[in-house]
């Protein structure tokens, strides 16, 4: 479970590299914002592994799901949270450092690799934004996910 | 599920409208304080939903509780939480924003109206704060909660 | 469960006043930073109860690990923090205020002490940083933790 190296000299060209293409931004699933700036910190509401309106990735990572679609799941959903980056922002060159990862993993009893698979979030972020994207994170499991999504991610950008 | 809509020109007279009566701030049930004031942001505690010292909303959403009574413990926790904020700023209108709540769900197994239950924080804050009160949210659902309440409600307010 | 009284004018006497010596500070479990400061403000990744690169607490508060062993979880993992905050910083005196903790607790079913077993990390901070020390919090509880730890704590500082 491992990204592959991104090459450019932009963050949307390394995006591009990777053969990844920044969604359309999600819009909210309940009454607030998909983000906010304040004091100069951008912090994004938790975001979804969606494709097109689908939600990809549902179910318990360990049972459901594999710990590779685990790791995907976190990585789309990632894809998600930069697209709001670029909703808010308009270039993501205007990402001074992404600061803080949060993960919550919707994970079957005794499934003990989330570290990794939250590594699908933190590889995106260090191969998009380099060494602007070396973050903190913090990693919840949950019982119950909104709409049984395989996770939820939020980023922290300082802007 | 949904609060009315407030009138009024202050955030007070807009609680008021509401039939809503801001409660004396909580005290922290351990060794911590119920906000924190750091670089122009006010944290808060998680916030319980109190009347008068007494939890009225204990156990699990969507077994001991409904989802109604799920979305009414967020409003109450939340409406604890804004009690906080007037007890740091002394007026509501020293809040430039509303940046975030965090909400933390108790629910029962397949419970999944999770988004719906936390509108009961989100609709409040944006009824009484309305441009201010547009803000970022992350919801959480926990196994074993402080006293076995229904929800905990933390804001984050610009100040 | 109550740490001692903590003697002395800095941050590190303190701390060795009461019988407790900063470990270095731990490599991060997985693909991320175990620390980053954005406008003025430190953020710690989730630190574990290490000592000496053993997971020293790990299974559920409330069955494997009784309430007292919970509250030194917490107070080994802030320790552990603690030590992230001196990586940072040099001299724990460059911390303005401890702003937050966030505790996550691995716990049994039907297991209500979790305040007091997070007073554990709540004890230690307000030992060491005294009035710097006064800090919100939030209680998280997850049913599955990395590695199996019995907890994860994270702090934010101001610089």
């Amino acid at each position: 479970m491992r990204l592959g190296k991104a090459t450019g000299t932009t963050a949307e060209e390394r995006l591009g590299s990777l053969g990844l293409e920044l969604p359309p931004p999600a819009k909210a699933v309940a009454a607030y914002e998909p983000w906010v700036i304040s004091n100069s910190m951008l912090y994004t509401s938790g975001q979804l592994p969606w494709v097109a309106g689908d939600l990809r990735y549902k179910g318990k990572i360990g049972a459901a799901l594999s710990a590779d679609e685990g790791y995907l799941a976190c990585q789309l959903a990632t894809l998600n949270a930069i697209a709001q980056l670029k909703d808010a922002l308009g270039p993501l060159e205007k990402v001074r450092r992404v600061v803080r990862i949060e993960g919550v993993l919707n994970v079957a009893p005794d499934f003990s690799e989330t570290p990794a698979v939250l590594n699908g979030a933190s590889h995106l972020v260090s191969e998009v934004f380099q060494e602007r994207g070396r973050h903190t994170r913090m990693l919840y499991t949950n019982p119950q996910m909104p709409l049984d999504c395989a996770c939820l991610i939020i980023l922290w950008a300082e802007v």
